[in-house]
């Protein structure tokens, strides 16, 4: 078997079998294939798709090559979690302590963020002294006590992944629908969970800008999850404005702690509490939606959520008393007001415009080995739909440094659309696919 | 401007510019641009495409790289020929004495075989003495002494094509059309000369198999030379069974020799005069087709073309002798000869099976360092449409080494259809684009 043979029958849509895609992922990974055929092969697949055995054939592939997290000495059931990212996305930080409040072990293995905006590990950072680069064998400890646990990669976790991510981002082929979901079962799957619940999010501040795209990623994620044993459902949410009212890494977690407290904006709750009961629906199929809904809802609003957060923190190394005194979180030095230059409703906050704002402050990274600063961010004081005056607050830019506000500041002012009439309302999920 | 950016617009059906394309290509051979991004950028060329604009861009840039031969100091017309290849093509061996006899400088910058069969570098070095590695002022001096030249490139006259082809030939993207125009476009337009009549085929032993890319190419090559300020035309001929009866290099050019002497088979003769007169029209546009193809048929039937070639040879510094003689060649040591199984007519001789039976004998290469061996190949003494006998002999092998007549003749015999009705007949030339 020739590499180029392989490009060839891809590029013409054929369907390679098992062992051609295992022997040329190795190959890729070992550096026995060039990068330039890897990349080629990575554009054929871009244009070609890869049928659903393909894709079931090339995760195991890169799983196979991924040293799996042990988790069988904890108590099932292990659900995880994973969110394609959007502005504002908080919702494991709300969802990974509900579970554990209801007797899920949830092992959330985070990475830095990629995108505009901090990553899940990027916010838990925040919290001063929070540890969330712990070895195997502690991040086992913590699941046992607390039953949940949010920690970077413990190992090299995913040597294809890294190797074809870098690749795919310098080819322009990381919007490849079968690879994405590849890449994502890879890592997902070799954390040692019983099952997944996928968010996927669509709308100008997603990756998959459109439904019939973001759709595709998540019927992908869920058969092949299935195929290889996992129980998995993928809930397709909005992200075209910012999911909830603060973008910024402590920012973010504050607004999960309010959240948690009872005083979470609508959006998030509703949110979280979605994929929270999706998650307790996975540990416990025989349970009902409604009676999921209903159990997460209850332990939002008696603080068992908040309660679970705050032991997490402490196991954690963190400082706990971030949940009661927010002034224990790194507060930025300067704040500029954003008004609305107009009466009217707004019909549009462009989250990408939002999320580069913040990365613009500091909040995110633009190049992988950027230090980010956890103060600085926006928070948003109205949202799509609502009814502003000419002058009335639009948001508040949170920052350190001077040096891009002026730009950022321009350019949140311009994610906001004002219109003369009410926009009509988006739902928030759009579909539940299992 | 980064890389990645031009290859998503690229892969997204966009248009480059002609800085964007520039700075690519210079890049992409200089290593400024890694070879994955290049291999990224032809796969999604494979599948968006080039524009025209974009494919006189991409030329140019090549050329830019490209010294180019002068051949200011020669009078005009200087009419260039070029061939896409195929199995059993001597017109070039026939063409370039017959335009040279009627008085047009026709410089021959040939490349040794890539495929399956030898190729026009090859071919003249068959015979005994023939120097085909002029430096440029020796070629020069020969067009000026003969009309007609037949040599190996006197420079690393394309450096672009040169990266661009190893790394097309290793990603599965050498049959993207407008990459394959821009690679015989920036070589040919180097050499010089005032016009080119180019030869693309079509047919089981083309490179193009299918009529449509052929013609996309045909009409590519002339459209961008024109644009780049050169005369054009192309013909568009038959190569689904081998052209001329001999297979193999000197086996060639002695059929070149007899076509000379005017027992040339039917169709190498129609081909040669065909492609002969495009070249005369391209030096005198004010010449009818009807006359231009009569007065190649005059230089051919008078042994004018003959005497040319013999003068060629002996510049060359090869023995001439071989054109009376052709026992002055190296000749095989053995033949075999392979016979019809059964009574009937002839329905097909894939040219592409002739050609691999060829390449196992020695007379092409498999690997792009390999020796040929000038002396063996195929002689087919039915062509399609023939009536036979059982037993009836189809073709003779000539070789030197046992070790793959076996596997060869086994070939040779499987390319050869016999079925109980007459084929219907294919015109040996499609169409004439200019």
């Amino acid at each position: 078997m020739r590499v180029v043979d392989l490009i060839q029958r891809k590029r013409d849509g054929e369907e390679l079998f098992r062992e051609e895609v295992d022997s040329f992922l190795q190959g890729a990974v070992s550096g026995k294939v060039p990068d330039y055929q890897t990349a080629a092969m990575l554009m054929a697949i871009f244009f070609s798709g890869l049928s659903e055995q393909e894709t079931v054939d090339w995760t195991e592939s890169m799983l196979k090559m991924a040293p799996a997290l042990d988790l069988s000495g904890l108590p099932a059931p292990k659900i995880g979690k994973h969110s394609t990212g959007g502005v504002g996305d908080k919702t494991s930080l709300i969802a990974g302590p509900l579970l554990a409040a209801a007797g899920v072990t949830v092992p959330m293995i985070v990475g830095p963020g990629l995108a505009h905006t901090g990553g899940t590990l990027d916010k838990m950072e925040s919290i001063p002294g929070f540890n969330a680069r712990l070895a195997a064998k502690d991040l086992v400890a913590v699941l046992r006590n607390v039953g949940l646990a949010i920690n970077g990669p413990t190992a090299e976790l995913n040597p294809a992944d890294r190797k074809l991510y870098s690749l795919r981002d310098a080819t322009a082929t990381v919007e490849s629908i079968p690879l994405m979901a590849a890449s994502i079962l890879s890592t997902k799957l070799a954390e040692g969970t019983d099952g997944v619940v996928f968010d996927v999010k669509t709308g100008s501040g997603a990756l998959l800008k459109k439904m019939t795209d973001a759709r595709r990623l998540a019927q992908t994620l869920v058969t092949v999850s299935k195929r290889l044993g996992q129980r998995a459902v993928c809930v397709l949410t909005d992200m075209d404005q910012p999911l909830g009212n603060a973008v910024g890494n402590a920012l973010e977690v504050m607004e999960a702690i309010e959240t948690m407290r009872g005083n979470g904006p609508a959006d998030l709750v509703e949110i979280s509490l979605e994929l929270a009961a999706r998650m307790l629906l996975l540990a416990h199929p025989d349970r009902t939606v409604e009676s999921a809904k209903e159990q997460m809802f209850q332990l939002l609003k008696d603080g068992a959520a908040l309660q679970k957060f705050r032991q997490l923190i402490e196991v954690q190394g963190g400082n706990p008393q971030v949940v009661d005194d927010f002034t224990q979180f790194p507060t930025a030095s300067d704040e500029f007001v954003v008004s609305s230059p107009r009466a009217g409703f707004i019909s549009r906050i462009s989250a990408d415009d939002i999320g580069k704002a913040a990365m613009l402050l500091g909040a995110g990274r633009e190049q992988m080995d950027a230090k980010i600063d956890p103060a600085v961010g926006i928070v948003l004081e109205h949202k799509v739909g609502d009814r502003i005056q000419a002058g009335e607050r639009l948001c508040s830019i949170y920052y350190n440094q001077e040096t891009n506000v002026e730009e950022a500041s321009q350019m949140v002012e311009d994610a906001f659309h004002i219109s003369a009439a009410a926009p009509e309302a988006h739902p928030l999920v759009y579909e539940v696919i299992q």
